[in-house]
């Protein structure tokens, strides 16, 4: 696959994030110059004017990067459903358009989750089965061969969903995390069959009839230990647990650092201080993450990305694209629903 | 109330725990003698030549300690419901006989978790619109203020059962916590009211036509800074974020050990991960729990728990007695049963 792409290319919303315009340019610019011009191509979208003068600060001369203008903003705060209505030449709607008609492989956006989720459903549209677009998030810095869906924008699961995180999971695990057996299974109260609400049960007589690793219910304290691969969760769980667990990182680091102040050089109580940063903040260490479950491959960063996440985020998106992430995916989720259908 | 109550009668299962009974005598009578013999009476039961044999290892005259002999007893692995079935002389159920019966205030147990709930269930029955006791945590270590409603016994929760967890919890937080107008909140997936999954969201509305302090949602992150005194949600989701937290802080304490190993004494490392340790593990830092919605006080400990966590347990209880916690729990869930009614 990796062979027969030329170039990839992404779009990037130029207006979209906590330090957009500014950068968001210089990241794209940066992101163009380390991955090398042969192998990606950029397209900021957003106010034309805006992003030149930006641009204009860098000397940019042979780098491939192309500007598509689009003269609306949604700003921080606004409803994404109301905005984009009334915004239609939102910058982030035009980087979705892109992405349907073929013109680039990728969007990647710092603005809002709700604005980017509402979007990509919009313009691109859900895959089949899929209701709500999926958000999970592989857990680097505590378990990096261990990824968890869905982490907060599906709640109130029924089985099929929790079948098509572990659809999804699957792809992302042999494909991302290149993992080529991956165990899957199932978040619950208990370990032994039967245990569980009754989500939890339901979803396990499903799995069992299906061809993926499925290795049973796993715990709360199976989580840090990567004990399966790909973790299924009704997103409300997901989201609590993650939001836990960045509460629960802020106060240890609180106290670590305090108690360890001058007792340790600053380096050293800095450097035990990121490391359980890391391992608590599990969803963050990725920069952001992808949505699945819409016809394209779109990645939302944080708000607070500067210059430096936003050249991070641009390589996961085009490694994912070159792994062909979300063509398998639509392919998948097809097979899925015509077995369904049968 | 303090003042009408002579003496706390406590009934201890001297054959439950993984240390019974010589460590359950042990701390019995370390008990009697640390609490004193005109505040606290301890009643053994269990099989009587056993637990006299443990006895005549210390010298216990005088002390307010006797025997009811019980000569049958329930290991570890056994099914509660059906041990219990088979074994009428079962320490535990005489044990929670002698509650019924008005013999003694509490009862103390090491035993399984599921025995003492199905025996306190079968013996005492449970209170006005309680499907299955519940227990909770004072977070200890972690938010000391804060009390989190249910951890495990009730899944699939309905808003009825949450708002029984409220009312546990508030009688809890002012009675053993000493907050006088415990704020109440709901675990959900957003801050907003609105936000949420159905549960929280149906809660939500109930909770809003409550006497009680009712401050809204709370997120995962605002568990570990005591946002709220009383936090409640799904069993299903309490369960899972307590052992999480757990297994997230035992791989904490594997690496932050390790890395501060040879940088600051073997004493500063076990300060701080003894530290870490009661941050994560919430549930644990009670030595047990309360079971809460059954018609009596009834304390299950860990297991594990040797002599000096006896001690502390009877402590907790005696304190639980003193604050007549039972019986306010029985006045307000039957006050609840009746607003529901009419």
């Amino acid at each position: 696959m990796t062979q027969n792409r030329q170039r990839v290319t992404i779009a990037v919303d130029a207006m979209g994030g906590d330090y957009a315009p500014h950068e968001i340019v210089k990241g794209s610019i940066q992101a163009t110059r380390d991955i090398g011009g042969e192998k990606i191509e950029i397209v900021l979208v957003g106010v034309e004017n805006e992003i030149h003068k930006e641009m204009a600060k860098y000397d940019t001369t042979g780098l491939p990067i192309r500007v598509e203008n689009a003269d609306e903003v949604i700003r921080d705060g606004e409803s994404p459903v109301l905005a984009l209505r009334q915004k239609n030449n939102a910058s982030i709607l035009q980087a979705m358009q892109l992405v349907k008609e073929g013109e680039v492989d990728a969007v990647v956006s710092m603005g809002s989750t709700g604005t980017v989720l509402v979007s990509a459903i919009q313009v691109l549209g859900t895959l089949a089965g899929i209701k709500r677009p999926s958000v999970g998030a592989i857990l680097n810095g505590l378990a990096p061969n261990t990824v968890i869906f869905d982490l907060g924008t599906n709640v109130d699961c029924k089985p099929r969903d929790l079948l098509n995180f572990a659809t999804i999971g699957c792809i992302v695990a042999r494909k991302i995390m290149h993992i080529e057996k991956p165990s899957v299974a199932i978040l619950s109260n208990g370990a032994e069959e039967g245990k569980g609400n009754k989500l939890a049960k339901d979803t396990y007589s499903l799995f069992k009839g299906n061809s993926f690793n499925f290795i049973g219910n796993v715990e709360g304290n199976d989580i840090p230990t990567g004990k399966a691969n790909v973790i299924v969760c009704d997103g409300f769980v997901g989201n609590v647990l993650v939001k836990y667990s960045e509460g629960l990182g802020d106060v240890l680091i609180g106290k670590v650092g305090k108690y360890l102040e001058g007792k340790l050089s600053q380096e050293q109580v800095d450097n035990i201080c990121s490391n359980l940063y890391a391992m608590t903040h599990v969803a963050d260490m990725n920069g952001g993450g992808m949505i699945y479950g819409v016809d394209g491959l779109v990645w939302i960063g944080h708000g607070r990305s500067k210059a430096s996440q936003l050249v991070e985020s641009i390589q996961q998106v085009k490694h994912a694209v070159n792994a062909n992430v979300a063509q398998e995916i639509k392919i998948e989720l097809g097979r899925l629903q015509n077995q369904n259908n049968t």
